[in-house]
């Protein structure tokens, strides 16, 4: 069980893996840095923590971003969207995002662009 | 079947039910507008109307942001992630993106936020 507070956690919803999108935006620039996966207890753990936390699903298991890169993300705020299934965090991004190396995990492909006149 | 791309859709990695992530980001401003979903024929019509086009989970069919409402979304970008299950959509909104009267669907819920001294 997590240690969020069950009224917020009535609030969310999770799709059929028990998953909820999080999207980390860099403070300040407005960047979308990453799109990720929480439960209720990594929603809980980056509350608590400040630091963001999601959970993987190819792993299984739950991740601190940057712990082992030092890629950490220190979180500002949290906003949670109006149908309870995404999360916003706002946060401080140290050093790059995307385990690609760039700075964020949409700097690479793009499928569409204005036309150049 | 989807007209999309088949070198573009073997790129993409949908979840259980066959979609995938799509954030829409207002241009210049860079607010995160909402998150909704998208499969591959969703994203071909987006691609080629430059109208942002979801798939509607509890519907189960195709929408077109703003058809009804008139707060459209014109498509000014599309970028895919690093590991293709999320497209960050760079748009001009008309009018408010969220179906409660708000600008973005992030507005009214903050679950963090940084203390004030």
């Amino acid at each position: 069980m997590s240690k969020l507070d069950p009224k917020l956690a009535e609030r969310l919803r999770s799709n059929a893996d028990g998953l909820f999108c999080a999207v980390a935006q860099q403070r300040g620039t407005g960047e979308v840095l990453m799109v990720a996966w929480m439960d209720g207890e990594a929603l809980y753990r980056t509350l608590t923590t400040r630091k963001a936390t999601y959970y993987s699903r190819s792993r299984q298991s739950y991740w601190v971003k940057g712990e082992t890169s030092g890629n950490t993300q220190y979180v500002h705020e949290v906003r949670l969207d109006c149908d309870g299934d995404t999360v916003l965090l706002i946060v401080d991004q140290k050093g790059v995002a995307c385990h690609t190396g760039t700075r964020t995990c949409f700097d690479t492909d793009i499928l569409l662009s204005d036309s150049v006149e």
